[in-house]
């Protein structure tokens, strides 16, 4: 039996100057995870640069312009057809305010604390779990 | 001040049927590193796909074959002009015999434990700790 493919999807906790993390919820039209709250991020396009890919998918999603900080996680989850990897980046926001594309519909700023709270993408949960035991 | 490019790298913990993880040993002539002890693996090639680069790299430096199974974590290192993002994934062995290529020049299947004590590349310390306090 062939394994699944890996497919590799990049996030960024996006955190503000009052340390706060950004949240953002998927649309009730989404494909996977309908209504439960998500990362900003994406997969990576052909030939595209992990910085770039996470960089462009923040815009797009949020509007917001970031700098990537450091990696703080990784997760994964499992789909009929393919694995996704999910390789988890801490960003700071350089400027922008939060201007929601169709792909979600609503955003928060919340603790890591809250965080462990939120109604996330199941693959995400144990990261945030982690997260929150070790501020 | 422009921040450095994060470029990915992805490294597998190969699992053999005793349940014991493949380490290589970084050559004398290594750029990075050079004489500690490594997991397989390496960056992604333009347009290559997330598996497709870690099974050429496992194959290039081992000649073994694998199947991947998980994400098992992540790294990070600060180079001069680069970060580099690691992303880290099970993998067991399908078929082969461990024979390195120039770049590397010793091996050994090491216990979890054993690899928390293991002199690896400084990236991977942590991920190791936090690997042996979870079996």
């Amino acid at each position: 039996m062939p394994s699944k493919p890996f497919v590799l999807s990049v996030k960024a906790l996006i955190r503000n100057s009052q340390g706060r993390y950004l949240v953002i919820r998927r649309s009730a039209a989404s494909k996977h995870n309908a209504g439960l709250w998500d990362f900003p991020g994406g997969k990576t396009d052909p030939g595209e640069t992990l910085d770039g890919a996470l960089i462009r998918e923040i815009q797009e999603e949020t509007e917001l312009r970031v700098e990537l900080e450091h990696v703080v996680g990784a997760a994964e989850s499992d789909l009929p057809d393919r694995k996704v990897a999910y390789l988890l980046l801490q960003a700071r926001v350089l400027d922008g305010r939060v201007s929601l594309s169709e792909e979600h519909d609503d955003s928060a700023w919340v603790t890591a604390g809250e965080l462990a709270k939120t109604d996330l993408a199941p693959q995400f949960r144990n990261f945030v779990r982690s997260l929150a035991e070790k501020r």
